[in-house]
């Protein structure tokens, strides 16, 4: 009860995803997938470091890692040398303590590089609490009560669309048949969507036989990056189209390359090829655009997230029904306290929420993410998917594990977010042997 | 011809205004003003550092000003090794190279901390360029015809509000008259209000002396801090109002404190006292609630701006009608190439341009901006002013001239962002002595 934290540590891990185009689309063109990654350390669990360790990350695509690092570093000196299980007990207390320092809140507010690195430690902790509970974060959360669940939440700047009782109200709902949810969860899974098939940087050949291998995986929903050429993207639709068949669900993704005049007449012309939804039409700060283009494009859908910097933001989106998709990212808003924030937000506008995946670990977090959603807020999978993509998975100690296009529901206890030291030491930058190689 | 850039060199200064509770509001209770201080140097002007070096800086309140600092470091290698001249022919490009470098955008877009570094090097080089052109920089500005101006500028993401056709247009009117405007600054001046007789953390006695002062010394409008709490805002406003009389403008700004129907019942409780405007009344994120806010509180105007992160959040609030007063702030948007688009967005909406100003040396640089738009943009002073907060400003080489409630024209060259050397060797954190004195 007395055990206290001893330090919080960060690492500049980098994979050298540039080199083969993997996750290469319109505004990304070479990214090397980065993890500022963080460790929180106890003084519990000797001889047991997975009682006594969270860990945590914010991804990043290269370059600027070590900015995200040394901002995480800059938040040790607001847990190192507190009680443990104070803090853990607490941490809908601790969020806000982060969020609402004032003298930080000015590098944002609750946005970039100080709302990354808060969630990075927001999600550490959450990973130690879910250790010490001897349960796989999905289940943690699953088992909290209502108003706890309430608690987590920072409820300013949200009440013209949500207020705690509206939440409170929409949790208890979700509070009958979780058991039931959950035991379908084990036995199902959760369905899953693959982008693998679609970077930009991917010849026609690799497309269709990508394309191919996703099929045959049982996924019934693939995506593919568009909007640096519309004959191209025309070209490799109708590829992918003929692949697929019409059945299966296929979203575009133009990762905000397009002003909002550029969008409508870009998706218009995809529209034949009956795109399953546009994702990152434009500039994720735009919701006015988002607005607009919506309405302008409608039936086609417009999904977006994964840029979103926080729950405000995704309020706005939601309250113009400017989106039909809610893209939530794991470690860009401020972790799992206010990720619950949006699941709700999501809940009250009736909109459903398909997280952004892929990266480095974002798969292991979100799964976590929708399975609580699934159990405690949204109550059903329809219309739900969670992004997969095949990359990195192997250096993490619990990694996502997928059966016939589902997220197999995650086991062991924590956030999956632990990375094997072994890959925090080879990928480590500039010094990992990965990155003296010529 | 053939001068490279040699190095960026960054500061990380903190100056102890916390001691005195100076810059205290309702979010904000006890700031230490710092500087993310940059300096570029060149292998030009040996012996005459003001031809050879840029200086710029993002401001922060204290904790986090070495992550700022990172992330101005992180641009070195964009600059070092490049010809001088060819960058400072072009900033337009390299303001666009740093914010589009495919890697760095991840940690952003375009917000927070990696955004104000690219502030503070943008700023810099165009004190570099001002310097070399013998010129303050409001007045490079002048000088420069339409076509260049907007060349400045990136339009993405804001042609469905500014196409460049129509930036090149409100520029070309403003090329009638440019001297005589240019002269009429140099007579008179640029107006401003001030903002120090109402810290929240000043007793009342101190605010009424200070509001009394503020009159002597020939200022027409101040501004209150509020929001915490209402019955001292209805007595302070009381006090400053009875000193001030009807006809002074009196300002409120609430820092972002409230949530909208807390805005509009709190701004409603002070009409009484005719409040001029209502600034950041809720989160600067928020364009749909300040909409709401201010068709609810109308005729009280709103304003904001100081921590609006973007073009993209400007354009929105103009397009929904969400502020009356545009309140730039120099160094959190990309520099003076965001904000030539910005005072151009405004010019396209009718809306006045008032900057925000105090902190470190935000009044030695805004006032550039100011004068530019008068000369060049909006043509006029009408319903303009700047931000003047009386901190500071003797750490700095050109420090801002203050005559009878205006700012008097910058005449030195450069952006006026310099600050002395002693000032940043004594205010240097951890290690000045300014830090180690108990």
């Amino acid at each position: 009860m007395t055990n206290r934290f001893v330090s919080l540590d960060t690492y500049d891990v980098r994979f050298p995803t540039s080199r083969a185009l993997d996750g290469s689309d319109a505004m990304n063109p070479d990214p090397d997938y980065s993890a500022a990654y963080v460790v929180i350390r106890t003084d519990d669990g000797a001889g047991k470091a997975e009682q006594g360790e969270g860990h945590g990350f914010a991804f990043t695509i290269g370059r600027g890692n070590e900015v995200q690092t040394r901002a995480i570093e800059a938040l040790a000196p607001y847990l190192v040398g507190r009680l443990v299980k104070e803090v853990l007990d607490d941490l809908g207390g601790l969020y806000r303590e982060l969020v609402y320092d004032s003298q930080l809140r000015w590098l944002g507010p609750e946005k970039g590089v100080m709302h990354m690195a808060i969630s990075a430690v927001v999600n550490a902790l959450w990973d130690l609490k879910a250790k010490r509970a001897g349960l796989p974060l999905w289940r943690l959360l699953s088992s909290m009560p209502a108003e706890e669940l309430v608690d987590l939440v920072d409820f300013r700047y949200l009440s013209d669309a949500l207020t705690p009782q509206e939440a409170l109200k929409l949790l208890r709902r979700g509070e009958d048949g979780r058991e039931e949810r959950i035991q379908t969860l084990l036995q199902r899974g959760y369905p899953a969507y693959a982008t693998s098939p679609g970077w930009l940087g991917y010849d026609d050949a690799k497309l269709a036989t990508l394309c191919r291998e996703a099929l045959d995986a049982g996924f019934t929903q693939i995506k593919l990056k568009v909007g640096a050429d519309l004959e191209d993207d025309l070209r490799r639709m109708r590829i992918a189209r003929e692949v697929c068949g019409p059945d299966v669900r296929i979203a575009v993704d133009a990762n905000q390359r397009w002003d909002v005049g550029t969008a409508v007449d870009w998706v218009r012309a995809l529209a034949p090829f009956d795109p399953w939804w546009v994702e990152e039409p434009t500039s994720p700060d735009d919701v006015v655009g988002h607005a607009e283009i919506a309405r302008r494009i409608a039936p086609i859908p417009v999904a977006t997230g994964e840029h979103v910097q926080n729950r405000v933001m995704f309020k706005q989106l939601l309250q113009l029904n400017a989106l039909s998709f809610v893209q939530l990212d794991a470690a860009r808003v401020a972790g799992v306290n206010e990720n619950v924030a949006i699941l709700l937000l999501a809940a009250k506008f009736g909109v459903p929420v398909c997280p952004h995946a892929g990266g480095v670990g974002l798969c292991e977090l979100v799964q976590h993410l929708s399975m609580f959603d699934y159990v405690a807020v949204s109550r059903t999978m329809h219309d739900r998917v969670i992004e997969y993509v095949d990359h990195l998975h192997e250096h993490f100690t619990d990694p996502v594990r997928m059966d016939r296009g589902h997220y197999l529901a995650p086991l062991q206890p924590g956030f999956s977010s632990t990375m094997r030291a072994e890959s925090r030491a080879r990928y480590a930058f500039p010094d990992g042997p990965v990155w003296n190689t010529p």
